[in-house]
């Protein structure tokens, strides 16, 4: 049979169920079309047969219509199919069009016993051993989804800001934020001989490999030094922007880390930006409110997905989650509050209604605190101004104003700050980075990267090209990190960052 | 001093170079300004002093002009500053607009002698050694806002043809395409006690991890099997596709090299698609075709850029390789060609003017065939249906026409295409998938991937869930993977990938 194809756009492809359901879409009338997707469910009647097909480009699938003798026995769930047909108006309820099928062909069918993607609900446990299947659940294919627009509305606020994407490494060979916390990376032991690559042109063969990391390929390093999977690309970004002015990228992260928390993978996606000619911690949060903002916008227009994601489950839960999103949305301005009066307030809490660990200045806040500060304002805040000792050594030290405690010590902070946000803890965390050489190198020693010799500060070899920014045209500048699972997982309200993610890896798992 | 941002949009950073130089900038006249970046020169003559800022957003940077009285000794090549003033029409050539500067602030000065980005021409190799500076060249920043344009550009048109971007695992268990050059990934040997996350919120700790995987940490697999570090992202992608339709993902992928070409690095980035519901190889080379003249389009639109990539180069050659570009973006359709018709047209070209090596059917094509073939095109190339003993298990096998070729044998093709390039060579390579259960079992079998058991094909256990995908659903698919540095190098006439990306591995290198 011969069928048109859309030709209204500059598209190359066949439009897509979304394109096809979209109110947007001009269809010539009783235009003959191809609608391809995976059979989600089928109703036999006497005369007719309803079913539907999801293609997963939107929540909602294409209901189709054809007379049972088209029907063959194996358009079954699971079965992929390319059916062509004319797109009518519905007479049913739950969508606006169908499809009365004139071709049906089933390209790929499903023993519909065997398929291990029942329509009853599946447990989470068991859909993590299907993770290769699990994007056919509606629940899983709306995360995708969500997590592609979100991307997207990352992206353009970014370009919006004038922002350059950048590709920092993976392979680094710091080790700077978690000693033992990191991956370390070599070569497979079965190294085949260093010849040539006989597929590249003479011409482009450029200097040979140096032999101290070719003469023993086993015992030595393939980079000449230890090589470990990056834990954040703050420090690239950095050098970057020392030059660019703002960059971002969106990486992925990697920390061997053992405990098993709802919050935590092994490896995950991070949003880290980086830009120069800041004032203050305010500019920082200014610009991450407003950055997730935009993905909070973006994510509630996806209304489709939005009821995929929540299938059946609490109503009045859904409704309250989508609340503070909204709200969250529409605030003027997200609340700010400095470590110190965090402190002062979670204090006063512990007194009427004891935490399991006490607030006390100088200790980092426990997650049980963040939680409540985070509850107990309904929505994000802010906390700024950490002490020094509990951060890292690149931080800006507030020396400006250095106040004395209770407890007689003078408090000495950075000008950081952590985004909480209720259920979720810690969804951001940035700050000012020290632009000042002397102070840095004082940070450096005081962490142990760097020591004082005869001839002045020694910093360490890993450190010394970071050191080299300050040195030449250093510029008050600051950056953030953002979690991307643990920002899917706050907007879908999908409790774990395992399911906020296509193929998660974790201690212990990885099963493709 | 007090000074207006501009408020016309709803930007939360106030405007960059770029935005401020912009034509389409409405600027309330005589408003002060705000002006941040670099210094790349300064002119001083008697009662005035021209300074170039740059802040990296684009090529051009903004004349400033200051009275001399204003303009401290520190304002020397690579310092930052901060000046205020206004933005008036420029009397001289080369800008519209200029700075007359009102005060200024040099916010981290740079020792003009030891500076080490000199103005002068640095080599490539002393800026491989510097390359935590190396974006400051004028080259360098306009490669990296290129490579920015052209992931927009990307983005841009896979969302428009209704792909989701998904990201898939780096870290894989499946060692599939380059026995022996992945790299291993293992956590680093000085693990801590297993202790539980003092941060976790108690509700929110799940199980524990399995006491395999922790016994003797250092003895076993942090994942429980072996985990190596992703060649590419296309088994995961065709999961995904099994569900989603249309699917794409830009992510690093890694090769453990250590041959030394212009064309290779140990970690690179790849734009990988993956689609269902294709009917050919032409289908695949309409939608590679159409995405890079989409990033051609892009590209060529910078003319600053263009001009700061070449600087005073050859310019012959710059408007050669244009021209070439121009030429791809425009073509109706680029040429296709089977392998088998490129075999012939090698061989007779062969006869003429030998090749180092003889062109033959069955045999790899030489970069050299491949540079010849693009060069003698003029422009980019698809060639097709190359014999299926040289690829990969899963491209699908054109079982209905299979030709007997001259020597006697039946010529066994599969349903794959590269993309060449001149100069380049391969940008591009994909193919249609072998969707059909029994084929790929066999093909499986052929690679040493399943074996013939008494209860039929036992298949390893890697690829038992790949083999899923063609139980249940399995729709014809196929995709492509594009590596993202010879795209750059390929459209900026930058001949090695190294300087193609922001920092740069390969064997035996890496600086920070």
């Amino acid at each position: 049979m011969l069928f048109r194809r859309f030709a209204s756009t500059s598209r190359v492809l066949p439009p897509t169920i979304r394109q096809l359901l979209s109110p947007s879409q001009v269809s010539s009338k009783d235009a003959l079309v191809e609608v391809n997707g995976w059979v989600k469910s089928v109703r036999r009647q006497k005369n007719v047969v309803f079913a539907v097909v999801s293609d997963g480009t939107c929540a909602s699938g294409m209901q189709a219509v054809l007379k049972t003798d088209l029907a063959p026995k194996s358009l079954t769930n699971g079965a992929s199919v390319r059916l062509c047909g004319r797109l009518v108006e519905s007479r049913g309820r739950g969508q606006a069009r169908e499809l009365q099928v004139e071709e049906v062909n089933v390209t790929g069918d499903s023993d519909p016993d065997a398929y291990p993607i029942q329509k009853q609900s599946l447990s989470t446990e068991y859909l993590r051993d299907h993770v290769h299947l699990r994007s056919r659940t509606d629940t899983n294919a709306a995360m995708l989804r969500v997590r592609n627009s979100l991307l997207h509305s990352i992206h353009n606020f970014f370009e919006g800001e004038d922002f350059c994407y950048v590709h920092t490494p993976i392979l680094t060979s710091s080790d700077c934020e978690g000693a033992g916390e990191t991956f370390r990376v070599q070569p497979t032991a079965s190294i085949p001989a260093n010849g040539p690559d006989i597929f590249a042109p003479v011409s482009n063969i450029t200097t040979p490999a140096p032999s101290s990391s070719t003469e023993n390929p086993e015992n030595k390093e393939f980079f000449g030094k230890p090589t470990y999977l990056t834990v954040s690309s703050q420090l690239y970004l950095e050098a970057i922007a020392s030059s660019l002015s703002r960059v971002y990228t969106l990486s992925p992260a990697f920390r061997a880390e053992r405990s098993q928390t709802s919050r935590h993978l092994a490896e995950f996606w991070m949003l880290e930006a980086e830009w120069a000619f800041i004032h203050s911690v305010d500019d920082l949060c200014s610009l991450v409110e407003n950055s997730v903002k935009a993905t909070l916008r973006s994510f509630l227009e996806q209304e489709d997905d939005i009821s995929a994601l929540w299938g059946n489950n609490d109503a009045a839960e859904k409704d309250r989650r989508l609340s503070v999103l909204r709200q969250a949305r529409d605030a003027s301005s997200w609340p700010r509050m400095t470590y110190t009066k965090a402190i002062e307030i979670l204090q006063k809490q512990h007194e009427a209604s004891p935490f399991e660990f006490e607030p006390i200045w100088g200790n980092g806040l426990q997650s049980e605190h963040e939680q409540w500060l985070a509850a107990s304002l309904g929505g994000p805040v802010f906390v700024t101004d950490y002490p020094k000792a509990i951060k890292p050594f690149y931080m800006r030290l507030n020396s400006d104003k250095i106040p004395v405690g209770e407890e007689g010590h003078s408090r000495e902070t950075v000008a950081c700050f952590d985004l909480l946000i209720p259920e979720v803890g810690e969804l951001v965390g940035g700050s000012v980075r020290e632009e000042r050489l002397d102070f840095l190198l004082e940070a450096l020693c005081a962490h142990g990267l760097a020591s004082r010799g005869p001839n002045g500060i020694d910093v360490k070899d890993e450190y010394k090209w970071y050191v080299d920014l300050r040195r030449y045209g250093s510029a008050p500048h600051g950056g953030f990190g953002l979690g991307f699972e643990r920002l899917v997982s706050w907007v879908t309200g999908i409790e774990n960052v395992r399911e906020c993610i296509a193929m998660p890896r974790w201690a212990g798992r990885m099963v493709v």
